[in-house]
């Protein structure tokens, strides 16, 4: 059933994709002022049930929306407002057809909340779904190219008015590969729109609710703080009712050190952390989103589960432009759903696709010990 | 009035093309091979002269076909003959209107030959003008954006069948920044459609029967040759009635020092020449094309006027990619014409639109003693 997202929903949301954006994604803080600036006084923003056929017909053109760029670049370079309304116009033009709704590609980061910001601004429904269920930094990574949706058409639009449209047919990869060259040129970040859709390639392909997941998660943590509760402990319990499952805290301690590069519009780099009254160290090592933590040597998680970094007082999820020499935190993985763990997923957005060369092991069977038994 | 260029001109074609590509423009040899496969065992391309309204209408929709990228690298990266007419239709699928002539942007080196091929493979006939009346690096250096014709919307076609359309509104610079970018991410080298324009703004800022032009010098180095006459001496004649005007022979020697890098998508760097009984020293720098030539530090001839090095016994020109330590030569300049020396027209491709300092003063002027008196 269909939902409204209001103003009152954004802190929550920012706080829950800032999670699910695992230490990259983009910010989600610039994305909640433009959409809270787009719904003004009042108003809300109607959220559609992607498994519920009154919602999104199978017919039904869904044309999901985004920003790409470096995380760091995206802060820096703030959209004035008017590019996430050209692509989608661009990309409508190209195909012939208006979009019935548009749809995050990227549920973690600044891109769970630019599909709302079209939204807004459009007059369109969203679908509370997305590709990534998380977020990754290029756009073949996406469940939608895994299980056979074209990326293609799509179109940038970019500050100064210009606008791109590129079509490589099926091939994601060279989508990619042409649209970060042009993104890199517009100063290293842009706005998209890719994927175009029918409803039931949705159904079929995204994962679901995950809009809603982030807003569950953000809300989680909020009301844990306020009660003065273990914020990791509620995120744990939070999980085992979702998709996801599975929350797993890998370490405390203090950043140690953060080293970080922008490199073919990308910002990768590593992050050192010691613990507080012992010597383990654990590293973990980003392409925009955190890829692998490791604890004294040992592979504790692993890209596609999700790894993030917490306040360890207020649980309060931080990025990897955030992070800071001092600062004291927990390091949490979550499981990924089990569309995102097939061969076929894990070819695509999996450790070797991005040069690592261990092997996916699911984290709640490299860390059996911390999962709760069932109540 | 239209005539019909057919197989047997390639040759003559593609050396005078050569020469009016002043180093860069890429060896049209390969784009001559293109053009005699798609016109087989007879038939020939229907050039159009941009001053007779039979050949061009007013309101007649031309669109120029080309290749873009260093020149060292569209040698290498040979068309498989689909790119040109792909580049061609996705333009006309955005602007929803078919094509019913191509042009060159360029008369120098291999795109010279490119819209003739397209032409061939389309059953187009073809304008004999160009934007250029030479070759240059980038996109925006057209008398067609010189004289307020928008270069947008612009296709780029690549060997893999992928199609991109930029449109940057007027910006010319813009639009060449972005698919400059994106030719890289192809490789280095892409095909092109752009500056789609009616008949109307062709006769306004096209330079006139430049295929013609490109054409008559070819053959006149050949005649030459042929009856072993002089054909510095005889291009000096021949260029005296066209538009062109004055032919300056600016140096004799041989090659000391070819430095060149490929970077940002240009070939960059500096020739050396020597005399052949003397201390004189020649230098040429280039960006893709010969920008300025110096003799014993005195500039004797710059852009947009057009530097050339041609073999000393055969005339032929040799493209920076074709010299060779030891290679005994002559450098030669012609005269640009009078729409090309305006003062919009060197802001665009004048010597600081290179980054250089030297004010342009024509090569005429700065050679006063060459140009022969009046017969």
């Amino acid at each position: 059933m269909s939902w409204t997202l209001t103003a009152a929903d954004l802190p929550d949301l920012a706080r829950g994709a800032t999670l699910l954006g695992t230490g990259g994604g983009g910010d989600p803080y610039i994305g909640r002022l433009l959409v809270a600036s787009a719904l003004g006084n009042g108003g809300g923003i109607t959220m559609l049930d992607p498994d519920d056929p009154d919602d999104v017909a199978d017919d039904a053109l869904v044309i999901p929306t985004a920003m790409m760029g470096a995380p760091t670049i995206m802060l820096e370079k703030i959209s004035h407002g008017r590019e996430p309304i050209l692509a989608l116009r661009t990309l409508e033009d190209r195909l012939g057809e208006k979009a019935q709704a548009t749809m995050p590609i990227e549920c973690g980061g600044i891109n769970s909340m630019m599909p709302l910001f079209t939204a807004a601004m459009a007059g369109l429904p969203c679908v509370d779904a997305d590709g990534m269920g998380r977020a990754f930094p290029e756009l073949q990574m996406e469940t939608f190219y895994v299980y056979g949706v074209s990326s293609c058409p799509m179109s940038i639009a970019a500050s100064d008015g210009s606008t791109i449209v590129i079509d490589t047919g099926m091939d994601a990869h060279q989508m990619e590969w042409i649209s970060r060259g042009v993104t890199i040129r517009l100063g290293g970040a842009s706005h998209i729109a890719d994927y175009p859709m029918r409803g039931s390639e949705v159904k079929r392909t995204a994962i679901p609710r995950t809009i809603s997941l982030g807003l569950r998660l953000g809300r989680c943590i909020r009301v844990a703080r306020e009660q003065h509760r273990n914020p990791f402990e509620a995120l744990r319990q939070e999980l085992r009712e979702t998709l996801y499952t599975y929350g797993v805290e890998l370490f405390r301690g203090k950043v140690a050190d953060v080293a970080r590069r922008t490199e073919g519009g990308f910002v990768r780099g590593d992050v050192t952390l010691r613990g507080f009254d012992n010597d383990d160290v654990c590293e973990i090592s980003f392409q925009n989103e955190n890829l692998i933590c490791r604890v004294n040597g040992t592979t504790r998680a692993l890209v596609p589960d999700l790894i993030s970094v917490l306040d360890v007082d207020t649980g309060e999820p931080i990025t990897t432009e955030g992070l800071k020499f001092g600062q004291r935190v927990v390091v949490f993985a979550i499981s990924t759903p089990a569309s995102m763990r097939s061969p076929q997923a894990l070819e695509i957005f999996g450790p070797q696709a991005f040069g690592l060369t261990e092997e996916f092991i699911p984290v709640e069977q490299r860390n059996p010990d911390t999962i709760p038994s069932p109540a």
